[in-house]
């Protein structure tokens, strides 16, 4: 299997891994908003919504720009490109390995067949 | 934006977030393997093993049979179909988003133009 940027990875699987955070980036894919509106949204203190935009935005998924006293919100640079990737190569890793059994126990109901 | 099982999401986005569950489940990949056998590939304590195919394993990643004193672990039934489509979703929904931009910044380019 490729080796991907382990701790990349571990911080973009770790910010999907929360429904508040996959609401944004959905929110976010439909315009901008602010850590206000996104609040309201998603009926939180400014506080909770700040922290979970801090988590996006480490992980890349989130950009921030302050205006005043108003912080808006974009969806990052991140397009989840390598995480796409290693979840493509385990499905690939899961067919075969289950493609694998389903061999092994047509081996041996043909055994079976030939034993009766 | 589909609506997908969230509480499933969050645990299967979890379970991924970190690399050494991750590489149990490459482990996994090429063969079923005990606790113990992961334990010593990923120079982990077995308590440590233990939580991590937990973790695994509640996420619909890893099943495990116990036969003696044996817990051996295989890849569970999950595939990761509802986290690659989410991610898809998404993907498409970047692109999307980040096209529009491209197609404001033309506009206002264009408006340059003219204006010059």
């Amino acid at each position: 299997m490729v080796q991907y940027m382990t701790s990349r990875l571990d911080g973009s699987f770790a910010a999907l891994s929360d429904a508040t955070r996959r609401g944004v980036l959905e929110q976010l894919g439909n315009g901008d908003a602010s850590i206000t509106e996104l609040a309201g949204k998603f009926h939180m203190t400014l506080t909770g919504m700040k922290k979970h935009v801090g988590v996006l935005e480490q992980a890349g998924l989130v950009t921030t720009r302050k205006v005043g006293r108003v912080r808006t919100c974009a969806l990052g640079l991140s397009r989840l490109a390598d995480e796409t990737a290693w979840i493509e190569d385990y499905r690939r890793l899961w067919a075969s390995r289950f493609d694998a059994l389903d061999k092994v126990v047509e081996e041996l109901k043909r055994k079976e067949e030939v034993d009766e």
